[in-house]
């Protein structure tokens, strides 16, 4: 009976590329799952090495129910300041958990990875998603990796998708925002897009902007505590289209009318000052870490006082309110006085900002 | 008070290609999502249209699991004889749930799409996906879509997630398998892979064989329901990298080693012509459509009798044995009576079969 021999080498985790062997299935693919993603992630549902992670509910009431979310995430660069595509694609999952009023508990994790791809920017990546997901709270419990050849990939793309645990009777959802209701925004606008863009060679522009990239789920659950179950109607993060999309997105859902006041929106001025320089409108650049509520008109001061106590929501604001508009307008009353309307996103997009 | 203009014509799903701003998070990619995947996925929870998908878990008893599954597809051609990538998506993942012994629910899906992809392509792959979850039982409840530069992508990319439910105290992994326990197979092997191999360009052979991509659901249920709860060890789907990888993987995860009997193997005269042909063995090419069970010697005649009585497992046979290997070799009596080891996965890989 021959020996089998251990002849694969630890990873060159300094020096060594992604080759197409590492999506073959075979010993290639499994030494990359061990050594890069298993040992980040490290969980017991992970460690069992199956098809699929089995997970038992923390508490499986009568009337619970999950959500469920998932996010594509092809960001470029993959770099950025404040964050990168790994933290980016557990914040961005975890947030649309969140804003569903649910509270976030594993994630699932697939990458694309592009042949000749630096295994140390991997490692990187995969060590910022962990460390992503361990102060969120959650456990990336399964996983997939594909490798495609070289001009058919962008270094790695990362789709995650998110489960969480939704409590009985919450009602959160972009349909239940009604006339009379309050917007409230958690912080800056635009604060991700700018970074992003600063690191685009092509934009000769230099900027102190980081990129919000957050997990909103403490920032949600300080705010649902704060106010009678009921009261928060809906909640967004604003990513790709910004604010201005997310409002339409919602005055669509409700079949109401949102006014804006735009000297309440807090926008930093370095952001204000790239958008000036760029020609573009903080209300469309991207957050990924800001959140949008709406919420009551007489529990609105005790939610903005919620998001102000937080790390997260110390530039919270009082932005505008939901009216009844059956053209489903979102619109603005400017810094000048006049009013305008803040359509959909129109003209050119800025792309793979998330 | 302008009017809002309804400026959107409908999407030209013969003509049309996507462009980069079906991926920027305006109206062009809402009027993508409305009228390609929302229209054939529809199902309540979609329909919200909200970032995460609300479930209500059918029978949240005490004890209740999930299994959460996940897969990224990058198959090259998109289109194959058999199922296409939105078949192969929804197949792939939704028997990495049931192999777990759960019983799949819900579907997640992300796209990432090329700048030029033919919007008839896409429609066709999205019709084809909604086919696919149809006939599986489950519903794709959420999803994502982004747009990535040509040349960064190749048509399209789809990554899945399910979520499965898993009855009080069914425990399958591919840790369980024990000495003396029967490897069964549900039917012929390398179907898959030659199908794939076939539409390639580059590879000068014709071939009837078509992939068998399907979902195994059924017949995992019909197997379990045959035997008793604790008989049936370890399921697994030997896509990627084929009997051969997956039979190591289950060896390696239960300290065990495997005999296998060559002359027991099912496999297609054409595709046993094909793997002639290219110099490839059936061991390693991939299967969508096929289920690997390890199964307690005394239920294993009963265990085949279930796997045969499903269309999808006429051809099911008893292929080898588990058995005490302190090196957890794989091995396999040729046809000629020899002996040889199944190793891991060396040599060229194949790649994009999934």
């Amino acid at each position: 009976m021959p020996v089998k021999p251990d002849y694969i080498r630890p990873l060159d985790l300094k020096h060594g590329r992604i080759d197409m062997n590492h999506g073959a299935g075979g010993r290639a693919g499994l030494q990359l799952i061990e050594e890069v993603f298993a040992r980040a992630f490290d969980n017991p549902a992970l460690r069992e090495g199956n098809d699929g992670a089995v997970l038992a509910l923390p508490a499986p009431a009568a009337g619970h129910r999950l959500v469920m979310a998932t996010d594509a995430h092809v960001i470029s660069p993959l770099f950025f300041p404040g964050g990168d595509i790994g933290s980016l694609a557990v914040h961005g999952t975890v947030n649309d958990v969140a804003v569903m009023g649910a509270v976030p508990l594993w994630l699932s994790a697939s990458f694309i990875l592009e042949e000749g791809f630096p295994l140390a920017d991997l490692q990187r990546i995969v060590q910022s998603m962990a460390a992503a997901a361990r102060a969120a709270g959650v456990a990336i419990v399964t996983g997939d990796t594909k490798v495609v050849e070289q001009g058919h990939g962008d270094g790695v793309y990362i789709s995650t998708t998110g489960i969480g645990a939704l409590p009985p009777g919450r009602e959160i959802g972009g349909a239940r925002a009604r006339p009379g209701d309050v917007v409230l925004v958690s912080g800056t606008l635009g604060d991700h897009g700018v970074a992003v863009l600063s690191q685009r060679e092509s934009l000769g522009f230099d900027t102190e902007v980081r990129s919000d990239s957050a997990a909103l789920h403490g920032l949600v659950a300080r705010l649902l505590a704060a106010v009678p179950e009921g009261a928060v109607r809906t909640l967004r993060d604003p990513t790709r289209g910004g604010l201005g999309t997310t409002l339409n997105e919602i005055a669509r859902q409700s079949r109401v009318g949102i006014a804006l006041d735009e000297a309440a929106l807090p926008i930093a001025p370095q952001v204000e000052a790239a958008c000036e320089l760029l020609g573009l409108d903080p209300l469309y650049i991207a957050n990924e870490g800001k959140l949008v509520a709406i919420v009551a008109a007489e529990h609105a001061d005790a939610a903005l006082a919620a998001l102000r106590a937080d790390p997260l929501g110390t530039a919270a604001a009082r932005i505008g309110r939901v009216r009844a508009d059956e053209h489903h307008f979102v619109t603005m009353t400017t810094r000048f006085g006049g009013q305008r309307v803040v359509d959909w996103l129109s003209g050119e997009p800025l792309p793979r900002i998330c």
